[in-house]
């Protein structure tokens, strides 16, 4: 892994760390907690993406430096993180930023480990979001994976199929992967700015048809 | 793997795919959220159940055949699920068939790499219903294999403890194999339907005694 | 692994396997429910453990020695289990049980697989605590590794610690072990009994001091 790669990967799993940490402010959990959530969802979706690659011990545990994004993220958010109705907008901002560099680096591992491009995609697509369903599931939220507000699962895959494109074709370097990030945080955001819908997962036509005999 | 074990994998696959993305509809899902839980109802109980043997990728990272099953019934739920009322009784429908065929196939693979036939028949219940786990969590519901109306761990560990018996004394075939998975799929359905009850998991003598003693 | 390693192994597993059979009995699930939840809850961690450790098949799997524990827990459940405001009691008494002594096994188990010391702390940690987040998920209840009363990964990550640190400078004996041991329970115990409270994730300046100014 070379110093970018690692640069990025924990800037992901502090961003991810953060998002975590936020959700304990706002669910009032103690410090112990926001640490053992912001670590959980900031090593979670690399931890399964290296068990799915089954190439020894994942990173997380091998190397200790990954403890130390999530510690930070604890100490930021119990210094800073003030008023309650901004908790949903920074941690929607930390997730999208945390999603953007998983689905790269996530991806760029699981090539090296020897999988091929679509399974590597896929593998960037769990790092990416495996961390925030953790997150979900604890919150007792709808997973945003399966119900998200605006792109999302789209907005990582599509991140993920690029890396893996360029990676193939031998155009990825740190222009192509920041580019990447940039338009996959992007994508994320404007789709929550502007509300983009997705067709629900059942047309239900009959209901539709009761409703045009009813109008 | 042989192709009949191919395809009972990727009809399991299908069948809870199928009951994730009807989930997701009754859920009000949009179609990609759909895509996600029917992927990871669909491969999440065989995931597991290769992790835990440890031989490498597992099989639905490794071939990318297994991506098509849920982009199938993704597909088929957006166009022909109509009623929300039918959709609960599908699920279970499609959840025994896919749980009928993972208790075969699941102790099967366990048996190829060499687990013990205990071991294997516990790897075959876990196959056949890790995902529906993942299902039932998502949806914040209490997990079916938990507190199941009528018969389900029993059916399923019925299926798998007969496939491992049937392996080791050299009498599994296609015939063997289709006899156990119409049983285990008709004890799982007849259960409900005639709502077999299985005792409480305590006694509760008290409340027993004091009701006695109020009547 | 010696003699007292797997009796210490298995009373773990018995001790969170009753906290999942309670947890069943609470929610009235059923026999078979009850027996699924308290494995679940019983061999969770340590399968957790095992796969981050990857190597080969979890001990659960590999010894069948390991399924009789649950089935002990859900006979004795079932059989004694009576008065459901005592079942909470109960409940948190056998988790900080199992926890006093998977924080232990758990770590050595790592250490065992030639894991650093941090790592398998964070390792022994997770054994301890693995297994009631999945029982706290699965009950839809805030997990207490995030949400404790009274201190919770904090006792169970100084025994693992102390483990650690006895391993290394090869103080570790019979003794040893069942000190830490009795001081993590008691800890848990004692932070419980007398309400102990940790810091908030958030320090929330902004309401505390508009708290200071209405008062």
């Amino acid at each position: 892994m070379t110093w970018v790669q690692l640069a990025m990967d924990l800037a992901g799993v502090f961003f991810f760390a953060m998002s975590g940490s936020l959700l304990a402010a706002r669910r009032r959990f103690d410090i112990v907690g926001s640490l053992m959530l912001g670590t959980c969802v900031g090593l979670g979706g690399g931890i399964l993406r290296d068990l799915v690659i089954g190439q020894g011990v994942p990173n997380a545990f091998a190397s200790p430096v990954y403890l130390l994004p999530p510690v930070l993220a604890t100490v930021l958010v119990y210094r800073f993180a003030a008023s309650e109705h901004r908790y949903a907008g920074a941690l929607t901002v930390f997730d999208a930023a945390g999603m953007a560099l998983f689905c790269i680096s996530g991806t760029q591992i699981a090539l090296e480990a020897g999988l091929n491009p679509v399974a590597a995609a896929i593998l960037g697509l769990i790092s990416a979001v495996g961390g925030g369903v953790i997150r979900d599931v604890v919150a007792n939220e709808d997973p945003q994976l399966f119900h998200p507000r605006g792109l999302y699962a789209i907005a990582a895959l599509l991140g993920a199929g690029l890396t893996s494109a360029a990676e193939s074709i031998g155009w990825m370097n740190a222009g192509t992967g920041l580019g990447i990030a940039v338009l996959v945080f992007a994508l994320r955001m404007v789709s929550l700015r502007y509300r983009w819908e997705i067709p629900l997962a059942a047309r239900r036509p009959r209901e539709r048809d009761r409703a045009a005999t009813a109008g």
